[in-house]
């Protein structure tokens, strides 16, 4: 089934996503508007991204010395999606923006991410500009974010360091107060920024009026020391070029240089940086302060020390965003796999004794194990799309449901929030392999889109929070916090999809069968994990265990994909078989991944360096 | 440990290789000889060939319109290679040969994969020449099989046409009897070809003097018919350059044209090639046949319709080098990956309630998870090297043992063989995964070895028979040939390592009685699979079959390599601590992919194409 198919059928007859349109924020919108935005984005990513997804890999981002230059075609793809008003889809009406639930808006911009994933299509403006919507002044919001809105400026997040990628604690990034100015900035308390920072997407570039870094940093004390761990960090704005309180550019470029570009196996579409902030290659004075204030301009974000909070704040949605581009590839190469299948003869029919030499050639689609494949990529890639958007509408529900429904969402996202972002970096990757595998001989040339698939994908694990760093956020965090709330309200929700499916038919009761056993299963390895209290323990093997989880959620959402596909169209029945998949071939591998979990398996911790 | 400690162990402490030196083929070898051949390869392979692995992955072969481009490096590890004889290290003293058997000639050839799996090693010319010693005439050795040896030609074999790549009964180049020249060339019965190979490796290029094709193409009869099927196939020699019965170049070019080169996603230190075989770019005159004679001038190997055969006889080494050189990329991800969390800090060890910020940063190979994934790429790694040397080891038994050990070899290699080729084309290249992962985002970028090992390890699924055909051959003719008397073997062997590791202490009895279990499940599966006798529904889980298979087939060669590693040096405490991964982590993964097996799961046979 094409994607529109596949998402439209997950909106409206899975999740019911016009009930929404019952709410106040959004009264004014109906399956027409909604459709409308859907069309634009499948024909906008139709005609300026997918067929140059291979020339954005081709030309990688390079530097002259003064500018980064990026393919032509890049530039046409920001300004259609500008134009198209995504990048303010979900702000208010009387702010220009149009007034989406998240779930469509999710849901639109998986055909970026789908006709090509590393164009990139605004997700880390729109995060910068929503942080700063929730946490900046009002002037901050006016000069930076709805300029970010309106795709005048574009927006980074600066995190990680080249010593502290997952460890933000050691980030060594310092901001001092701008001696006498520190206070006089109507943009916010001003401070002088030293650092450098690593891995920044859209770091530099041409393709925006002006570049709105948000820079993670420490304040150190009078006598230069910082507060260690997270509670030191404080967050910045510090834009590339500097503005008035208009957001007119003032003519004068703040100390942010860029470093050098980083060379990657994929995503070569977007350009990723090493920034050096307030080294002194754009100095910026500062009235009166003789040169004692150099140092990269930033206003301060909200208060010190909740910079990581503040951050934080937006984390479930760029959770998402990942788990719905590693999604999107995924899907990418199942499409191109099956159209290859259905044209390319190869081999004949298996019969008793081997091979019928008389019959006319297959099409390769007719061997069972390339349909194994693709059965495998639908599965993976269609079950990881119904995850992402179950989990938009989720935040939908925090941001507009009633406060018991707010309140259910906010933490249910808590738990499904690592699954959303770890599984399909996994599984769609696998899926991804699986396409290359169909392909064959040409599936490992760069004739055919799949390869790239899989390079693209493979970033999917590593950034936003590694696969490690998901693991020990669902078992050391996610389904202990509120006393283990979270996972019960998860498992209450997995049970009422279980006792609907019961009474069903003979098929949906042998999975919802299969699905209470697997939940169980969890629960048990949960409790036995944590049963001696000790956290080595418990999370050495957080990373089977999320894997399991992951099945485990991924195994409800195919069951509850099943009950929304009970007809016996074409479409249906290829859902339904997906499903039947998923609970043969899939969700039994739990069992090997929770072994260790339970038995607190101490064969890698205890590993001895000098054994290795 | 080092590649050399792992070697040196498996060949030497576990595989007893010395004791082939009783035979009389190998009785001038010592453990001396052995390791002076180890040495001089590992040497070789630090200096020409590890130095320029990522220059050859930069500079992709290029073609000019009359030669093929390649770095100087490529080069100058060729002309090292041949000059260490490795080229003839399994050959006979008389003709130059260093008579070594074929378990050191692999563990030798090791290193160079290690250290540029895709400048490549002469694996095809070996191949190609070997072929020619068992099947071509005295003079056909003598002008080409001995100048591969030596290294003044090179080898290739062209099996693959662009439509018949999985399929080789529908390929259709055609050799037609070169007129009245056909019975009076001393080189062998004479015939012209026409007809395009792809994928054909070190298809062209200016390393050596001239180049050897081995073709397969089907001979029309008088009406222009060809037999259908394998049995139509037959075997030619096609050079290059055309020889005289000196095998001197008689400076007239053969009908063989470079099409085109394919552009890969790895591998690229090896040129692949699309070959033209007389299309006329280099017309060759017969006299007398007023060109009648078109097509490439080619040698008939042996009898016609015997070329599968033929070819085949080779493909248990071939195949066995596909999985040697997958899991030298496995074990290189893993030395690189070490080396990176040996010496990378990041992150605090866990204690109650979150990290301890108070500590100094600890190195990431201190973390559980990290050491996981080692562990994994230890297991997977170190363990298909043993399957690997024990397969070629079974390939000296065949060669030089007595009949009964010979037949059991051959036997055993009919069914490991497709393990030996999968298994690590497969795990070794999820290693290669892992060691990404370990790297974080600089693993993902060229800067870092890891990305490149990773690309480079993808395409060992594919070629010298993909997975799916892999599992066919397993499932669908080496588990019930002679009766099933191959796995019948294989199962005495494996049940002989669990007797002997059933007294020698706990962990090794609890090991033991779990390969029992997995071996007898296994065989339950077999059966079941081929209960109902329709070899549709038996192979229609030939792929989940083989993945089980061959982690069971691993578990075994776990156990026994613990069996040779019961002292407590660090190196052997470290093999018996991947063994226990292997164990605990991945042995139990078999029953989900013998669930669909056993109960002949026609889930992904039964999709209808469009429900996709």
């Amino acid at each position: 089934m094409s994607l529109r198919t596949t998402v439209d059928f997950l909106l409206h007859d899975w999740l019911k996503v016009n009930e929404l349109n019952q709410r106040e924020r959004f009264a004014d919108h109906s399956r027409e508007t909604f459709d409308a935005v859907l069309d634009t984005c499948e024909r906008i990513a139709r005609d300026k991204f997918a067929p140059f997804n291979r020339t954005v890999d081709v030309q990688e981002p390079a530097f002259d010395g003064e500018k980064v230059i990026l393919p032509e075609c890049t530039q046409d793809a920001h300004n259609a999606y500008v134009a198209s008003g995504m990048l303010s889809a979900a702000q208010d009406f009387d702010i220009g923006g149009m007034q989406l639930p998240y779930t469509i808006e999710a849901a639109a911009n998986a055909f970026f991410a789908c006709g090509s994933v590393s164009i990139g299509a605004g997700m880390l403006t729109v995060g910068n500009a929503n942080l700063l919507m929730a946490h900046g002044t009002e002037l901050q919001k006016k000069v930076f974010a709805l300029n970010e809105f309106s795709g005048r400026f574009t927006g980074t997040m600066c995190l990680s360091e080249p010593q502290a990628g997952s460890s933000l604690s050691d980030i060594t990034t310092r901001a001092t107060p701008d001696g006498e100015e520190f206070g006089t900035d109507p943009l916010g308390p001003r401070y002088r920024l030293k650092g450098n920072k690593m891995w920044i997407s859209t770091g530099d570039h041409e393709l925006s009026e002006n570049i709105v870094h948000l820079v993670l940093a420490k304040i150190p004390d009078a006598q230069g020391k910082t507060i260690p761990g997270v509670k030191g960090i404080s967050l910045f704005i510090v834009p590339k070029k500097l503005v008035d309180l208009e957001s007119q550019l003032t003519g004068e470029r703040n100390d942010v240089a860029l470093a050098g570009l980083n060379h990657k196996l994929g995503w070569r579409g977007t350009v990723n940086t090493l920034l050096n902030f307030g080294e002194g290659k754009y100095p910026v004075r500062s009235p009166g302060l003789n040169g004692k204030g150099a140092g990269a301009i930033g206003y301060l974000v909200g208060l010190p020390g909740q910079g990581l909070r503040y951050m934080f704040h937006m984390m479930n949605e760029a959770r998402i965003g990942v788990g719905m581009a590693a999604t999107m590839l995924g899907l990418a190469g199942y499409y191109a796999s099956l159209d290859y299948a259905k044209s390319r003869p190869q081999g004949r029919p298996i019969i008793a004794g081997g091979k019928d030499p008389a019959s006319p050639q297959t099409r390769i689609i007719e061997h069972a194990d390339i349909k194994r494949m693709l059965l495998a990529q639908k599965a993976y890639g269609e079950g990881a799309l119904a995850l992402e958007l179950y989990c938009a509408r989720l935040v939908d529900e925090q941001h507009t449901g009633d406060a018991q429904q707010a309140d259910e969402a906010r933490l249910l996202l808590e738990v499904l929030t690592p699954i959303a972002k770890s599984w399909p970096s996994e599984w769609c990757l696998e899926a991804n392999s699986l396409a290359i595998q169909i392909h064959g001989g040409y599936g490992y040339t760069r004739d055919y889109a799949v390869e790239q698939y899989w390079r693209d994908n493979r970033l999917n694990m590593i950034h936003e929070g590694t696969h490690g760093i998901q693991a020990l956020d669902l078992l050391g965090r996610k389904v202990l916090m509120e006393e283990g709330r979270g996972l019960k309200l998860l498992a209450e929700r997995i049970n009422a999809t279980i006792e609907r499916a019961l009474p069903l038919g003979k098929e949906t009761a042998v999975h919802a069968n299969a699905l209470a056993q697997a939940l169980q299963r969890v629960g048990r390895a949960t409790k036995m994990a944590w049963s001696t209290d000790v956290p080595a323990e418990a999370l050495a093997n957080a990373v089977p265990y999320m894997q399991a989880f992951g099945h485990t959620v991924l195994a409800w959402i195919w069951l509850e994909v099943e009950l929304a596909s009970l007809s016996d169209s074409a479409a249906n029945m290829g859902r339904r078989h997906a499903a039947h998949f998923f609970f043969h071939y899939e969700l039994p591998k739990i069992s090997a991944w929770l072994n260790v979990v339970e038995t607190r398996d101490m064969t890698c911790a205890n590993m001895a360096e000098d054994s290795f």
